[in-house]
């Protein structure tokens, strides 16, 4: 039987966040609805955050009110940077949120204004606060960091045991800013795995370098069954300079159904899907599948 | 110590031949130089085919002549369709030329119109006029192909057998419109080394499904040392609906590079030439690396 591999949308956050202008709410569950029609079981659907620090975001709560209510039998879970994103997320009945800590120090500070210890005694009151809720851990830059650089192994190691030590059991591995590499990649899943064997593991890849497709394959390959990307490959880190979109979904699956992998999505509704919010919604698209001519 | 993969450069042929406008031989020159100053000692420099056809190659000689003269000590070949190419090739003292058929028939119909039968014929005069000269393979559509979707591995192998029975020696295996995966690539990979040990392989890798550098490492992860790219991921194929751009030398370096590979190549050097070429020479640029903000 072939392996099952999850494809989890984070366009809905990831993908918006980036964009310049504002998407109404009616068009993001659209989007969504989208989405989930091409069989997309999962998605990051958008994030609880100050207005002051992402506009786009300032809907999130009709947004995800509306999307749960759409979509009961879908995985649909949010970020949250501090207790009280987790407090917004937990009153409209969402069951999972994932909280972002950057593995570099000062990635961490740029990109939410708290140290580590800050961090990680924000993510045991959102543990404590809301024992029935799924609290994930979104572990920026656990690639690589523009401003420190590669950071070894052994301190995502510890990064994680931080983590787990509160309880956490789902990480997702986010390369921000795309500076890892397929050998990189494999050597810290193994090793995430082998350290956390009762951990979910998902991977959250950026194309910057051109190795968006190559890193998810390979986080794949090394054992992942839950990976991140954006429809179009919409998207990007506005804190992290030059950091461009996400893999672009349809592409990833593309790839994954041509390699007998099992991602329970139709291809070609997604495509359309994504031609069609290109015309909808302008940003930058990394996609390939998109440009190609319909013809070939 | 290191693996090391040896970078093939195509622009000057494929990357080139796609431009609508004409480049001139001082640029098509300088351009040659630059690669050859960032450490490329392998390169597809032009194709001596009818300027009718293409109208870039019409200065084929003088840019072949040139080239030769300035860099006796790289590996400098061009592409070539028929007798009449390779006459010319060597009537100019260039030691190794690649004489492209597709794998696929009516691709090689709509792309030299020539039948296989035809195709092979014509192989066999080029290998008998010029004993001393090397003449490898480019097998077109290796993994697919527009007209006749994915052609058996089977079907390579007999046709890549015609070839050897001429005494060919050298082959790339061209991903022609982008239509590989990494686990075909694998599979393919295997096959023809396991059939043809004596033979060397090269891998011709296009981007137009997003997945050049997935499928270029899944080719060096099966055992291919050489690897053809393009600077700036300039280039496609005319002839084939929708083909973008080949992988783009400096990003496939930079994975090369970064995963413990020695190729050879100083990367800075090699993304400043691209990001000078880009604004020099317009056309469609695939790379990653050359749209990162330079202080990123």
């Amino acid at each position: 039987m072939a392996r099952k591999i999850n494809i989890v949308e984070v366009g809905p956050r990831d993908g918006f966040q980036n964009l310049c202008d504002y998407v109404p709410v009616e068009e993001k569950l659209r989007y969504i609805d989208g989405l989930a029609d091409s069989g997309i079981r999962h998605m990051q659907i958008t994030s609880f955050v100050s207005p002051k620090a992402i506009p786009q975001m300032k809907d999130a709560v009709d947004v995800a009110r509306e999307a749960l209510k759409s979509h009961p039998d879908l995985d649909l879970f949010a970020l949250v940077p501090n207790l009280r994103g987790a407090q917004t997320a937990h009153d409209i009945g969402m069951k999972k949120v994932t909280n972002v800590i950057s593995l570099s120090e000062s990635h961490n500070k740029a990109n939410i204004r708290r140290s580590h210890d800050e961090s990680f005694a924000e993510l045991a009151k959102i543990r404590e606060a809301f024992p029935d809720m799924d609290v994930s851990v979104d572990v920026a830059t656990a690639f690589g960091c523009p401003f420190e650089g590669k950071i070894p192994t052994e301190r995502l190691v510890s990064f994680l045991q931080r983590a787990y030590d509160l309880g956490v059991r789902e990480f997702t591995l986010c390369d921000t800013t795309g500076m890892a590499n397929p050998a990189q990649v494999r050597e810290v899943v193994h090793t995430v795995r082998e350290k956390f064997p009762d951990c979910v593991f998902q991977a959250h890849i950026h194309d910057t370098r051109n190795m968006g497709m190559a890193n998810t394959l390979a986080a794949i390959e090394a054992g992942i069954d839950y990976v991140q990307s954006t429809l179009g490959g919409l998207g990007g880190c506005p804190f992290a300079p030059g950091a461009s979109g996400n893999t672009a979904t349809e592409d990833l699956v593309n790839m994954l159904n041509e390699m007998g992998f099992e991602t329970g999505i139709d291809l070609e509704s997604l495509v359309a899907l994504a031609r069609d919010e290109k015309e909808k919604i302008p940003g930058i698209y990394s996609g390939h599948l998109i440009n190609i001519p319909k013809s070939a």
